[in-house]
C-alpha cells in the first residue's frame, strides 16, 4: 500500500487574501482611508518590486499608499528633513523606509528617525522594546507574520521547541522574541553554530531565514516537523528559499518560496498600518476632538 | 593517582570588587557625586537587605543613594508623582523602583515612568529596545553582571552554546537576548520546555533562573560546562541557588550562591549609575551649560 502524502503547504498567499478581507472590512467602516508612506531611496530593482507589491495590496484594501522616491544621493539631512514632515503629517499614519539603504545612510539613524506612532515596520526602538515585553506597539512585519501563520494552521508554539537559524534585527531576533512571549522553547542558532543540525533534528518547528538557498536538507529534519522558510535569493531571475522545498514537502508541513511569509510580511505591515490608523483616531477622540 | 580538582569557582565578589575599584577612581575624577535615588515601597526583608546592600556598595565608590520609603498602601498616583520629582531633579542620575511591588500597583505601568535617560536598573521600554539592537543604554543589571563575570573569566560565548533556563523580564529574556547579541547559539527554556536535560546536556554554558533549589543536578550537565547560577531562594534562612553546587563543584566552573551573580547584579547598578551621571554631565557641556 503506497505511503499517503498527508503534509501540508502552508500558504501565505490563502492566509493573506483572508486577512486583506477582514481589513478591507474593517478600513471601509473606519471613516477614513489609511495613509501609509513609503520612503524610496534606492531603486535597486528588488527595491522597487517591493514598493510595488505593497501598494498593490495597499490599494486593495483601501489605504492610501504614497511612495517618496529620493536620488540615491540623497543626503542624511534631506532624508530626515523629509521624514520629519511625513511624522509631522496627520494623512499619513504610517512610514516606512525602504531597505536596504545606500551606504552613505546609517541604517539605525534614519530607522530611529520614525515617529514611534507610525513605525508601522516595527524595526525602531520603541517597537523592539514593546515586542520585548510583549505590550502593545508594531511587531517587525517577518515575525509577525510567521506567528499568524503558525495560529491560522493550528500549530501551537508553547512547550514546543523551534529552532531559529538567523539571528538578524530584522527577523532572527525579533522572532526569538515573539516566540519566547509565546512560551515557546528556542534554539536561536547563527553562522557560528556548531552543528546545528542536532539542533533542527531536535526541533518540532523550524524557522529559517539566513539567506543560503537549499541549506535545510532532508537530513537535518525529523519527519513531521514544521518548516518556515523565510529566505529569499534571487537565483537564474527567481526567487529561493533556504530551504529544499522538493526533497521536504513529503516530509515535512512547510511554507512555499514564493508564496509564503513573503506574502504574510506584506499583509501584516499593511494591518500595522490600519492599527495605526484607527490608534489615531482614538487619540483624537480621546483628546477632545470631537466634531 | 587522584585526579586533580581543576574546576574553578567564579567568584562574582571579587569580580565586584575590582569593578568598585575602577568606579571609586573613576567617580573621584567626576567633579560630582553621582545621585542614585532608590524608592522602596513594600518593605519585606528581603527588599529591606537588597536596598541595604546597594547603599553599602553605593557608598563605598561615591555615589549619593538616597532611599524613598513610601507606605505599602501608597497609591499609584502619590508613587508617580515621587518618581515625577526625582525625573526633574538634577541631584538624582538614577532611579530605580525596589522590586517586587505591593499588587495593587502596576509593575509594567511604574517601570515606563521612570526616564530613560535614569532608568540605571535598564528594566523600561527603551533600554529593552537598547539591548534588542545593542545600542548604548543601560542593560539590565543581572544579564549585564553575568556576561561581565564570564568576560572576566575568559569565558567567550560566541560560536558556544548557551542553554537559558528561565524566560523571566527581568532576567531570562534580556539574558537571551544578550547572548544573542554576543553571538552566542542561544537555548531559552521555560518551565513547559520539554526535556530541558537533553539541551543543558548538549550545552557549553548553562545559566539557570528559575527559583527552584538544587534543580540543576549532575546529570543534566556534561563535565566541563560552565554553570552561572542566578537562582536565590530563601531555604532555612539561608539563600540557595537553582544549581546543586556541591556536587557540580568538581565537574563544572560555576557560581556560587551568595557571591556569585548577586554580587556582580549591585556592581553593575552601581556602574549604570556612574554612566548615567556622566552622560548627563556631557549632555550639559553639549548643551552649552559652561561656566
Amino acid at each position: 500500500m503506497p505511503l499517503i502524502n498527508t503534509k501540508m503547504i502552508l500558504d501565505g498567499r490563502r492566509v493573506a487574501r483572508s486577512i486583506y478581507e477582514t481589513l478591507a472590512a474593517d478600513i471601509s467602516v473606519l471613516g477614513t482611508a489609511p495613509g501609509l508612506a513609503a520612503i524610496l531611496v534606492w531603486d535597486s530593482p528588488a527595491s522597487i518590486a517591493y514598493i510595488a507589491q505593497k501598494r498593490k495590496y495597499a490599494r486593495r484594501v483601501g489605504i492610501d499608499f504614497e511612495v517618496f522616491r529620493l536620488p540615491e544621493s540623497t543626503s542624511e539631512t534631506q532624508l530626515l528633513q523629509t521624514m520629519d514632515g511625513i511624522n509631522a503629517d496627520d494623512r499619513f499614519h504610517g512610514l516606512i523606509v525602504q531597505l536596504p539603504l545606500p551606504k552613505h545612510l546609517s541604517r539605525e539613524r534614519i530607522i530611529r528617525a520614525i515617529a514611534p506612532e507610525k513605525d508601522v515596520d516595527g524595526f525602531g526602538v520603541q517597537s523592539a522594546g514593546n515586542l520585548f515585553f510583549g505590550t502593545d506597539g508594531y511587531m517587525s512585519c517577518t515575525p509577525k507574520g510567521v506567528m499568524r501563520l503558525l495560529e491560522y494552521y493550528e500549530k501551537p508554539v508553547a512547550g514546543k521547541r523551534v529552532a531559529v537559524l538567523g539571528q538578524s534585527d530584522i527577523v532572527g531576533k525579533p522572532m526569538a522574541l515573539a516566540l519566547i512571549a509565546a512560551d515557546a522553547t528556542v534554539l536561536s542558532c547563527n553562522a557560528l553554530t556548531h552543528d546545528s543540525r542536532e539542533l533542527t533534528l531536535a526541533s518540532d518547528i523550524v524557522i529559517i531565514a539566513i539567506g543560503v538557498p537549499g541549506f535545510l536538507t532532508r537530513d537535518r529534519v525529523r519527519p513531521g516537523t514544521t518548516v518556515i522558510d523565510v529566505g529569499y535569493t534571487r537565483v537564474d531571475g527567481r526567487g529561493v528559499g533556504d530551504a529544499d522545498f522538493e526533497n521536504l514537502k513529503d516530509l515535512c508541513d512547510i511554507t512555499p518560496v514564493p508564496g509564503g511569509v513573503g506574502a504574510m510580511t506584506v499583509a501584516m505591515l499593511l494591518e500595522n498600518a490600519y492599527r495605526a490608523a484607527r490608534e489615531s483616531l482614538r487619540r483624537g477622540v480621546r483628546d477632545g476632538n470631537v466634531r
